[in-house]
């Protein structure tokens, strides 16, 4: 018997990093270690300068990245007592799309003491929403132009992606975009400091930079016509060489092997996308079963074997997710985080009370509570829209509606109605999928939210008719970046030959699943009925009264 | 000069009697007593009787109003020290329609040992809701038969309305109704109890009865086409004996002056109804004023010279208010009791304690937040129908809404809200009067809600775009029924002509008025134009979620 292998997986959050060691054989988690970042999300001041950032704004610190890798990786291996030559790879994912620009020899511009005063240099996280009219002018151009990629990105390119972004560089800071001599997913350029080689990954470049096997990038005429300046930005900032997932994208360097303390050489995993990571992780290699990551918002996945036009999905990659078949995804835009709103917002002091008394967090309270309610007895229908619409409507400019309160409407009556509301978006993206051809006929959930609320999980399941199975790891994206890693080593270094294989060993589902109860599921097409009256009502321009609204407050508040 | 002369008026509210004493040539209210009702709402157990009532049921003890003048008659001329040959007349206001059966006599079933525990024996109060079978019967008969009467009355009699109780009394309890020789209003009960006069009063006969100066009570052929037992209700247990608000319905008996501490003789006015005895204690005895009692819900008043039809009015009766003149009556079944619903489910403890640590009510710390913003900042619009909507739709089944909602959206936002959808829905009654040749010029406000919130006085003066002008006394009805008492004793006792002249004398309006802000009346306009539209998508059939969802919670309430 050989001896035991591991694989590392680092997963690059928002607020943090975190390292995972594997066992190859078996998918176990064996150690775990977090690194806070220091500069955390940076929305408020430039770190060493005294200039204040405008709204709207999120940086962050690269080096955060570094630190991350010399605080975690060698803490996993201590706490785990693993030998660095047992480790056969390294697979990372990162939130997306996170993008900076660099020097051709990867120095980000905001460690060079010439660019680290310009907010532009630094890093824009993928909730930097600054660079809408970008985001606008980048659709506008399309449309004009009536590009094909444009449906393929559910007819909408978001202010968060890559060429929303440098759009913005380049309108607000030309230097910077000169400068720069590089434009790359910080994905990339953690893989770039490991291993010295400079490889994107398919799943950023198809995601989030309208990037696709076959068509490619668009063409130079949208970018000239987008920005004369902006025409040459593939060929001269980016790369038209891009990576499949699981590849191999170089070995350790000497340098990356002392942060770490892994063995120069050791394999390092083309970069991937945390949620699209998941699926494998979530033992999803083969269409027909959604993986969701619940959280403060929702992530939709799910595979096929062919490009359909789905309404409203975020976008759709060859190989995006698993390498020979179209990874599709979707989203809603607020889940978790309307719940949060209405715990901080609308709730009178005596389910606070009762929480403390009986050693609840007010959530529980409030899902004990709702849950003594049947499917329809509170009376209310909401739309689920208080982050706006991400799918299958793209429309921020959407708002939150609750109808049917009365005198006797209580508090975890409305708690229940959002959960319900979040779960009939849910339905609406999946019967999008479905009536385009793209089958979801059971869910894997991951995330927070399946840990924290059964009674959720089981309204999904009613709600959608589908049976709901958990992932077992609560480190989904780091499993399957580690999975990643062991497939990038491959089968002679005792990995795997492919993702759909390191999965079937790998990766792993709780024994608890949520089945649909039909009575409620009976209930809940009625009520999913209303839904999507209003949903249509509101949503598609028969009253805009929520634009209107929203317009309005925001012409109120800039003269007030 | 002659001796000062005094009215005392005594108002028969929901859980309490009040009887105010009042100077004839001022107006001044000189003293006030309160006794509240021994029973209360009889609303769960029958006094005496181990019965519990029905779901929607409120019943009265006839006793109590006897007890109520015993009590604070006698307390306010104490208090005052005015001697009782100084006391020219006496007028009463009650809830309606509050009915109940009685003997020949006089004497209440409910007082009689053979009937006192059969519920249908007890006074029916405004707010017994258990009829709805026989209102909705009352209705599709008259449909059927295309009664004349029916539009002036809104399209719709309600369940709180004298025959629906009547019938209910028939279908439930025939032998009750076999046993009543007569079918009373409290109102005018009370006043056959002081004069031992049976004489019923024009107002509760024309809003609650279905009396039409011209055209009498429904017909024979109607009644009977409800139910042949019925068929002579008015000759056998009413009158068509209608007398005129003011009148004199005869002098206190011996029995009554007894219990009052007033000289026998002294002129007794005909009732009066709590809401309408407040137009002329409000100033307004001419059109184009409305007069608003503002508190849990709204009733609105204004008076016409020809009889309009208007969408959704309570009723326009002839003389109903001030002799000579159509008084025309609307209403919002829920106003204040929306706010304290919110103020008990939805505000979170930080608004608690803030409103705590400033020694504030919490309605007052919402008001005061709520006032720091402006119109169209919240970006939220409201339908206020937590409680229904009486005018101008005539619903019971709708229910509330709230649009707009983000994850920023804050109590003091919401409590905004609702406050300025409850003015939105004034405003439509407004509109619906003036569009059918009603005019409303300015408003005159009275009840709880003006003493207490100005915000709300500011926001309904912006949104109607109308003057609100506020009535001096907190005790408006009670001012109005010694101004009929004056009324009824006549110029040469020391009283007036008629109530338009003791409207110039004893009725007075506060220095502070409530101005439109004209920047606000502009945003208001934008907000009004939104709520209009989803009042008509909502409340107009065309999506009747509302009413669905309604009786998908009833179904499911009822099964579980």
């Amino acid at each position: 018997m050989s001896q035991k292998k591991y694989a590392v997986g680092v997963d690059f959050g928002t607020e943090s990093g975190r390292a995972v060691l594997v066992d190859v054989s078996s998918g176990a988690v064996v150690a775990t270690s977090v690194y806070q970042y220091a500069d955390g999300v940076i929305d408020e001041k430039l770190p060493g300068a005294n200039l204040a950032l405008p709204p709207d704004w999120a940086l962050q610190n690269p080096l955060d990245y570094i630190e991350t890798f010399k605080r975690t990786v060698p803490a996993v291996l201590k706490e785990a007592g693993v030998d660095p030559a047992d480790v056969i790879g390294v697979g990372i994912d990162f939130t997306a799309c996170t993008m900076m620009p660099t020097r051709k020899d990867g120095a980000p511009l905001c460690a060079l003491p010439a660019w680290r005063d310009n907010p532009h240099a630094w890093v824009k996280l993928w909730k930097h929403h600054a660079a809408q009219p970008e985001a606008d002018k980048i659709n506008e151009v399309a449309r004009q132009r009536g590009e094909d990629w444009l449906p393929i990105y559910g007819g909408k390119i978001s202010s968060e992606w890559f060429f929303s972004k440098a759009l913005q560089i380049l309108d607000e800071a030309p230097d910077v975009y000169e400068a720069a001599d590089r434009l790359i997913e910080g994905a990339d350029w953690v893989v770039w400091q490991l291993t010295g080689e400079e490889k994107r990954n398919l799943c950023t470049a198809g995601y989030k930079a309208i990037w696709q096997k076959k068509e490619g990038f668009p063409s130079r005429e949208y970018f000239a016509a987008l920005d004369p300046r902006m025409a040459d930005i593939v060929d001269t900032k980016m790369s038209r060489d891009i990576y499949p997932l699981g590849a191999r994208a170089g070995g350790l360097t000497e340098e990356a092997a002392g942060w770490t303390g892994l063995k120069p050489g050791t394999a390092v995993a083309i970069a991937n996308v945390d949620a699209h990571v998941t699926v494998p992780a979530a033992t999803v290699t083969e269409p027909g079963t959604m993986v969701m990551i619940m959280g403060t918002s929702i992530c939709h996945m799910v595979l096929g074997r062919e490009r359909k036009e789905v309404e409203g999905m975020c976008g759709v990659v060859e190989d995006g997710i698993i390498p020979g078949l179209y990874g599709y995804e979707a989203g809603q835009s607020g889940v978790g985080d309307i719940f949060a709103w209405f715990v901080d917002n609308g709730v009178p002091p005596e389910y606070h009370e009762a929480a403390q008394a009986r050693g609840l967090d007010l959530h529980a309270l409030l899902e004990a509570e709702a849950a003594r309610l049947k499917p329809g007895e509170s009376g209310l229908v909401a739309l689920d829209w208080w982050n706006g619409n991400r799918s299958v409507l793209v429309d921020v400019d959407l708002t939150g509606l609750l109808v049917g309160a009365t005198l006797a409407t209580t508090a975890p009556e409305i708690y229940r109605a959002l959960i319900e509301a979040t779960a009939f978006g849910t339905r609406m993206i999946i019967e999008a999928f479905e009536h385009n051809g793209v089958a979801v006929n059971e869910i894997v959930a991951a995330g927070g939210l399946p840990e924290k609320n059964k009674l959720l999980m089981q309204i999904y399941a009613d709600v959608t008719g589908r049976p709901f199975k958990v992932v077992a790891t609560a480190y989904g994206s780091a499993l399957g970046s580690a999975m990643h890693g062991a497939v990038a080593a491959g089968m002679a270094a005792g990995g795997y030959e492919s993702i759909v294989e390191a999965a079937q060993h790998m990766a792993h589902l709780k024994d608890e699943m949520f089945t649909p109860i039909s009575e409620h599921t009976a209930v809940y097409d009625r009520l999913y009925a209303e839904y999507v009256t209003l949903h249509d009502y509101f949503g598609r321009g028969e009253n805009d009264v929520m634009k209107r609204l929203k317009a309005m407050r925001a012409e109120i508040v800039a003269n007030k």
